[in-house]
């Protein structure tokens, strides 16, 4: 499968569970010259080639019709930041958004087995932090938080928005993405118990 | 993609999201001639254009078999009130009915960046308002609610009922109904801790 | 479509919601003979018309390979007692599992527009009940509760057990079904609220 | 259907019900030389033949390429402690994980009928214990934890892990499978009820 299809088979199982609602959410991969990434305002659930983008490190378009949402300039700040990640998954969910408002310091986890999914945790057996910054409309803004806050091997939550997973590749961001959903959902629920 | 084309895809849409229980719900979209409308009590999972009605802005059914349901005067209130209305689509939701009821006189919203899916918003840092309408069994005095209340740029909630999404397209209008239901679905979780 | 096309359909769509777990769930329609009553055990998501039993109106096979389950007795016994009813559907829920044991004396309705969609009511505005039964192991002191409740137009549920719809039609069942959990959804929703 | 086809298609349905997360779970079936057991790290939701491996019951691999997840030896050491077994499937869910590391002791129910799709259960009106070991990443240890609280007909939860789910036939264990998230579903409503 090439780097586009595997690509496409993420945001198209992304979109399916529920996670880019009214268009939301952007998607990318790194390419030798640059970065693949959704064109702003599409349907995520029925993605195409024609779909994404090529964009240089800058975030400049150099191949595909349509304009990258302006969430594209984290993704390119990202690829720029940090040389191991190879896939950026950016989705809208209701867990992500709610917790991100209630702990805008991070969501701390321990004892959950999942947290094995996440790169470099082999035991359940630890404490570590789903790191949150907050929310901007500016970009630059946005991207300072971020790195700010760097490293965040298996990405961030984004205050009120959603999650930003990271990747060393395309496999392992889907990963991370879906055990950060599991770990949020499981912090939902207990959090309706420990008022 | 015809205008027909579009609202059947639409309703589709929304029947997969289990957003039209017991053959609830009424999906509309302006027509030179009036608008198009589901025909009463027909099943949304399995809709096709013999499902749909055409009738003036009187509601008065001018194509089609079938009766519209009592709701369809709603939908040619809201063609008659505002121009700009291109799609009405109403559905039946557990958030937006106990949210509805719980919160009477609107459900204020701040800090979403799901609040940008809502037209004329370009921040999350704002606060808007999801419009709560009393519900009634007669079609006019529930439009004279909803005159009373206008405007209402994305459409309005009715109390104990469900959702009444508008739009300028029928994409804008699907788009607002996704958001008010994710927001809807975010205020609900945030609902459990806040008494 | 014939009557045994439309019950294999319905359960097939209950089955779908995920209403019919570890091979639960019974399903019949009324036929000239008596009825047609899904054999025990069978996987409701998979289900055909093999799996269907002919059963006269006091519970013996007429036709059809297998066994009827225990609670086929209490098929019979509504058929018998109710001549308007013309088809049972009897699902496992977790709604109805939890809300009939909180609320073992009925849980009352009011101000829903969903309520519309059960026999009889025309209005949101008025106070109805969903009656529930105790559970019991035997169908014949089960069957005893059920006429003690009797008329329950919509059905019933059974404590800790799952909801018993009848209607008069195969169609009109199913949409009883569909809003008695839609109802149970917003009511569990609001016990939340409401400690 | 043979055994394999049987165990890929309890497989397919476990991880469509989204109980696999992030390559999560294992499955197996006993064998005339061990078991079939899922190898490490496969996407659950497109599991095929060749992503299952033929093991003694020491969990040495016999047949098939690919390496046996460290969870493999916890599957040897249930087939060879209770020779009644003919399966293992074991999930990663949210209910299963919060509930066992509310409960960690186990979980007791009593009055549902659902309890009747467990091994030996005849009435809801009994009080049962859904067992709860706690977690390690030692399989020999979690073996330990596991013969210590023997017989466990139905399986066992593992303390912010998962379920473990046992079964004489695979038909039964997926059946012991859906009632134990079921129950759960249910402890978990109640659990918001209860404090």
């Amino acid at each position: 499968m090439t780097s586009q299809d595997e690509l496409l088979a993420a945001i198209a199982w992304a979109a399916q569970q529920g996670w880019t609602p009214a268009t939301g959410g952007n998607f990318s991969a790194r390419a030798p010259q640059g970065y693949l990434v959704t064109a702003s305002g599409r349907d995520k659930t029925r993605i195409q080639a024609g779909d994404l983008l090529l964009c240089d490190l800058e975030g400049h378009v150099l191949e595909g019709s349509g304009k990258p949402s302006a969430e594209s300039d984290l993704h390119a700040a990202l690829y720029r930041l940090d040389p191991t990640i190879g896939c950026v998954l950016h989705t809208h969910t209701v867990a992500s958004t709610v917790l991100s408002r209630r702990f805008p310091d991070g969501i701390a986890l321990n004892g959950f087995e999942m947290q094995k999914a996440l790169q470099g945790n082999s035991t359940h057996d630890a404490t570590i932090c789903l790191p949150v910054v907050p929310n901007s409309q500016d970009m630059s803004e946005l991207a300072d938080h971020v790195r700010a806050g760097w490293p965040m091997p298996w990405g961030f939550l984004v205050a009120g928005h959603g999650i930003y997973a990271v990747g060393e590749t395309i496999a392992a961001c889907r990963r991370h993405l879906e055990a950060i959903e599991f770990l949020l959902a499981c912090v939902l629920e207990e959090s309706r118990w420990s008022k």
